[in-house]
């Protein structure tokens, strides 16, 4: 078939390992010397209609030898909002440069666009082969067990908890609450749980956004461990919502059709204040939790990794129209195999929790969602001396 | 002089390295086979008077060899407000279980407790003595050139800020502020500057509560910014005070005497979004600032855990009323030496940033402030690919 050439598109947030994906993606595609070409849009699918290109082959090898072990995206990203008339567009400009290959590493956003460009492609009969890469710290992919992206942001939050629990141990005087990513879906928020070691440590209580928050039920719960433990954590997603199914933060500011609502964190901390009279603060490490290298699980940048190769060896089969996956066989001990998802099962479908993950009371999960995201740190957390563990 | 006891005491909000000096105080006071029990006071100095005491000769060796990766304090602490008699009170506790080596590891609410105790002892005729180990993140302790605790928290800002500023930088949608600790001093939030490599990363602005903070050139400096670079990142203090003295946030919640006020991340990026119609978001690391292990500076480690053992060498050698410190002798190569400071010079003194560590414009820190700060991170920052270094 000649010499030809392909794309990488990087779409949504950045996760802790999307550039590992990358990095496989490129040392992959290095194999075969028919691909002359290995193009990155700079900035996400908007830039394939400005044909805004990087060719990948020319970047000096220990640049990308950097790459597993770099946050948030090395060639940019986007939320481009693509229009109706865009996907025969992207199908020309693809055909126009002899794109043949083209890789969507994204979360659902990214994969409807993936399933969309795949399917101009298609009616436009052009010769491309399109692929997509889950990518998401939230977890909500459908169909894969899980995602690449995830297990970093599982451990960051794990430890991450386990050190402020210590803190919130050894100076028992405040409530505190740390604020999780994941507006729909708990996976984030949940992962807090394996921040538990035996020795009392880790979050007392976990409110899901699967549940309705009922704040009646949660001063309660805090009001009784305060009385005692002394110090309570408590692990809160962004997105709560409450039994009618609004947001339990106001909007802070409306402009146009956007709203912008205020911290759940710092809410629920002004709520203990205020209501309990019990000293009480939050925090919101945000963005931090998706881009920290620290806390990257080794597993989840080798399966983000694999990932990336995985595409670049579908498209090279003839494969299209589909996204890498992993189907979960055993949780311990782990193992899984690769699967290939016709993307149509997974554009914009959003994974939430299920039931059997979230407690009866909804504030913790289950054993079962805890063998279920063990394996997905890569290995325990750091060692340490526990509080009361001396005592 | 026969057998005796010791006793080490923590104070305050907890650092990455409050073990690491207690680490080093429980291994040097190992080498006396006259220190009969090495007692720690179980949560702070309140401890003293409940007399709740524990033998750390009895803790397994294997534990006590965790504690300089042990975030928080393993013993406990607290913010235990003393009242005059407890001074008096403490020195005849110290008698009856024969402790004549005090050490108390904490800020500048500590040292004050610890030159109390010494005044008290000295006024009993107790042959006690008493001296102090410096501990903070905030680094605001008077006379040393910087506290243990700091170097570490130094290094999460700046390696934590450098790992945001690649994903607003690679998704440049967005106006980012990260709110860092330090309400009356800015050394934590300076130490951001840091996470610049020459490659347009790192923090565009950065506020410190030593200089009052003008929301009209806030404003007018993040809109020439994002119109310049798209993403913009900023680094505030949490104790952001206005032109009148007054802090930027308006207290949420007053109880009695306290008042707890807002997050100033979130104040400022609501400030954004309403007046410029720009998207912005705000991270507050917070207690997870304190508490990492991952950031915590080697050099900060090995100064801590120094600490700890000069205290013990000192009461050894006969001082009393005195605070272990560190003279900066060069920058570079980093050279320090030890001190012995008299504790009446640094009871409740609380250091802020000089002039001459901050921009003429009060939105940044000087090459000085740098020059000072770097060693202290002990040692570069992961190695990664800057955003824009592939482009």
């Amino acid at each position: 078939m000649g010499k030809f050439n392909a794309l990488v598109v990087h779409g949504g947030a950045p996760t802790a390992v999307m550039n590992a994906s990358l990095y496989g993606a490129v040392r992959e595609a290095g194999k075969h010397g028919e691909i002359e070409h290995f193009y990155a849009a700079v900035g996400g699918s908007g830039a394939i209609l400005r044909e805004r290109f990087l060719d990948l082959k020319t970047v000096p090898d220990e640049l990308v030898s950097l790459l597993p072990a770099t946050p948030a995206s090395a060639i940019g990203t986007s939320r481009d909002a693509l229009e109706a008339g865009d996907y025969a567009a992207i199908a020309r400009i693809l055909q126009k440069h002899n794109i043949r290959h083209v890789f969507f590493n994204g979360g659902n956003g990214t994969m409807d666009t993936c399933g969309k460009v795949y399917r101009a492609c298609r009616e436009a009969g052009a010769p491309v082969q399109v692929i997509g890469i889950p990518k998401t710290i939230d977890n909500d992919i459908a169909v894969t067990d899980h995602a690449p992206g995830y297990g970093s942001a599982a451990r960051y939050i794990a430890g991450t908890v386990s050190e402020i629990s210590q803190d919130v141990r050894s100076l028992p005087i405040h409530v505190c609450i740390v604020e999780t990513m994941g507006r729909n879906c708990g996976w984030i928020t949940a992962a807090s749980a394996l921040a538990r070691t035996g020795c009392g440590d880790g979050p007392d209580l976990i409110y899901l956004p699967e549940r309705p928050f009922d704040p009646r039920r949660f001063l309660e719960d805090v009001e009784r461990l305060h009385r005692e433990k002394g110090g309570v954590l408590v692990a809160a997603s962004e997105g709560l919502r409450d039994l009618g199914g609004n947001p339990i933060v106001e909007p802070v500011v409306r402009i146009g059709r956007a709203a912008y609502y205020g911290d759940v964190g710092s809410h629920l901390s002004n709520l203990v204040i205020r209501e309990l009279g019990i000293k009480a603060r939050s925090e919101k490490p945000g963005i931090g939790g998706r881009a920290s290298i620290a806390f990257q699980s080794p597993l989840d940048c080798a399966e983000a990794e694999e990932a990336g190769r995985r595409a670049v060896r579908a498209a090279w089969d003839g494969q299209t129209g589909v996204m890498v996956g992993l189907r979960r066989i055993s949780d311990s001990p782990y193992r899984t195999e690769d699967i290939l998802v016709p993307i149509e099962q997974v554009m914009l479908r959003e994974r939430t929790m299920p039931d059997e993950f979230i407690s009866p009371e909804g504030n913790d999960v289950t054993p079962a969602f805890l063998q279920w995201c063990r394996p997905l740190l890569g290995g325990p957390l750091r060692r340490f001396v526990s509080f009361r563990q001396l005592l």
